[in-house]
């Protein structure tokens, strides 16, 4: 008889997996992926599933498939699951909490009490801080590899995710084996931490996520000419500055325009050359990042940039380039597990909200091949990848149980 | 009987005060006040003055002080000069030309010609490349020594001024005794190269100055909220660097409006924080740089500055600090010495135009004890404080000779 697992071992197992990390206390958690935390971590995460009674079985890139057996194991299972690799001096929750919750989730049914299998999965290099992209072990998993991309990355020590393998004790040259089959899920769930401030502000405690924003970036390098602020009138100037300030007024407007579709535009990333008080700037480079949901919306707010482009060109006397650095298709999320999550919340008195994922998860990799949702939990103060990461027991408790309750109605189906 | 100097010889000592450096060839001439290579061309330089048959005198700092008796020696004099300190890796004109030029001028008459005597001043330490802050010499030279200050600010070895003064061999503590006399001079005239390209775009062959801009510098600190770029929807951002482009844009046309009083406004450098592209920057600091010689136009960009502040802080729920860091007061040049200027150039068929300068000069603290007058002379694209600084030989004969008569004018009166 296994032993059971209670709202209150969630906030135990969190603590328990914090201690894998090469800092501590105020400098947060710092589990990269494939290192020596995340490896002794994803150990110790085997054996405590083996232990909870589920039979655990880890592939070629060590991820983790925790199984709960219904009654007919013929069936597609239904999969729940998140990561457990962290960013630098990270928080405890990110990934951690929908892997600990999952495990909740499956330990409070017996074998055989459901009609199909639950299934626990533990995605191996979620975070991008390693290798400089993300959700590693969910694209190999769900046949997105790209060998001839993926070698181009190395981590700080040089080393490709395929030499990180290696050094880890896998058979990279296996990676493709990992690749599940098409039926191997008939739904999916990813609980995960909001990374935002939408439920706090808005005062709900259960986010049900539609989709997943994909970003459209654009670099736009700004050349003027650089001159002294003193002696050049302002009808001689190419002022590169005021050039870019212009265009991010216009992709702030354009954004702003798209709210009801849930668009949101940034410029993040700025960058004055010489930058000096008495200089006009003569190169100014700046980064947009458009992300939303909504592909024409996306677009709308794309081809406002590039109008403002040209005419802020002509308008300052200054050569412009726009360059598309990403384009990526938002991914939509399975309208009926949504209700079903949402429903699940209602019947249990939680209030909830339809919401957007700005951040890119595994679920987006696992909705290319299942119908796949995901649950947000607040997030304090909307802080993440910060030692301060934080969310409140009971938040975490409720949500534990609707995606329980969510994933047995699921596998009763 | 003295040699004589043409505007020949103009170029030959340009080329041969260009040697006293510790950079040659494409890394320009690095002459920086005070040190060997600056005292070197001071000695060199008060040599060739008394070769010339000039009376050199050389004060408590080494102000190299150049006279050609008039018939009349009891009235005040009629001053000339510039000086020969350079930025790192800088030009051969920049300073040195007004003084070689002032020679030239006063090599065309015979002691006892003309009614009042002429006199070559070389201001020491004009450039603020050594001790962060400029005009040293004819500061001290007019009465603005401002201990308290000054010994706040340290060369590259963490030397002041006072002491970088000693090392040199001065005698420090007579610097009060430098002060000249409130008679000294009937009248002064700087030449100095653009360093813009006014004269340039216009097709005009000198500048007549009649007043040198004082910067108004804020520093404008704008304290946003860092924020996930893809899950923070639009109206729930306080985005630092939104804002600030509105302030910049409002800042531009501001001083566009004042563009007939010769007022400009600059942001030069902005620095955004944390600056990544995913992160809604939280934190924006810049400043803002207003010149122009009409108080009331420099006020009136000033005030509207900060009525973007207020307008922008309210509309993007962000904080903004705004902070004078400068309130200069413009210097208006001397009205007649300017049209007898005008006219000297009109007389010989030179075309000139009336110009602000931005930048500042010794002229400008000549200019609050005597009646002071500027020439400006092209500098190639405007190009200054680089090695790439020129101007055309015929460009300097012309205004040499401008000066020249002029400088007799006044000395006749």
């Amino acid at each position: 008889m296994p032993p059971g697992f209670t709202t209150e071992d969630i906030t135990v197992l969190l603590e328990e997996l914090r201690q894998f990390s090469t800092t501590h206390g105020q400098d947060g958690v710092t589990r990269l992926a494939f290192s020596r935390e995340d490896e002794a971590a994803h150990r110790y995460l085997a054996d405590k599933l083996a232990t909870q009674g589920f039979s655990v079985y880890r592939d070629a890139m060590g991820t983790i498939f925790a199984r709960l057996p219904g009654y007919d194991s013929s069936l597609p299972a239904i999969g729940t699951g998140s990561h457990i690799d962290s960013v630098p001096s990270g928080g405890g929750y990110d990934g951690t909490l929908g892997v600990i919750t999952g495990l909740y989730a499956l330990a409070q049914f017996e074998p055989g009490e459901l009609k199909r299998d639950l299934e626990l999965v533990v995605f191996r290099a979620e975070e991008s801080s390693r290798f400089g992209f993300s959700c590693i072990g969910s694209k190999v998993l769900t046949g997105h590899i790209d060998r001839s991309s993926w070698i181009k990355n190395t981590d700080d020590q040089g080393l490709t995710v395929f030499q990180a393998l290696s050094a880890a004790g896998y058979a990279e040259n296996k990676l493709a084996s990992c690749e599940l089959a098409p039926a191997r899920y008939d739904a999916f769930i990813e609980l995960h931490i909001e990374q935002g401030r939408r439920l706090e502000n808005e005062g709900k405690t259960l986010g049900i996520v539609e989709g997943i924003a994909a970003p459209t970036r654009f670099r736009v390098t700004v050349t003027g000419l650089a001159d002294h602020s003193g002696a050049t009138p302002m009808y001689q100037r190419h002022d590169a500055l005021v050039a870019s300030a212009m265009i991010i007024e216009d992709v702030h407007h354009a954004a702003c325009k798209e709210m009801v579709y849930g668009t949101v535009g940034t410029v993040g990333k700025l960058d004055v050359s010489p930058n000096a008080m008495n200089v006009i700037p003569g190169l100014v480079k700046f980064y947009v990042d458009i992300r939303g949901i909504d592909k024409n919306s996306i677009q709308r707010v794309a081809d406002r940039l590039a109008d403002s482009v040209s005419k802020v060109a002509k308008e300052n006397d200054v050569q412009i380039a726009l360059e598309s650095l990403a384009a990526e298709t938002p991914t939509l999320l399975d309208t009926s597990i949504c209700r079903l999550l949402e429903e699940s919340a209602a019947h249990e008195g939680i209030t909830s909200m339809r919401m957007a994922s700005g951040a890119g998860h595994d679920a987006m990799y696992m909705a290319s091949r299942y119908p796949t949702a995901m649950l947000f939990v607040p997030s304090r103060e909307g802080i993440s990848h910060h030692p301060a990461e934080y969310t409140a027991p009971q938040d975490i408790a409720v949500a534990a149980n609707v995606l329980k309750n969510t994933l047995a109605r699921l596998a009763r189906a």
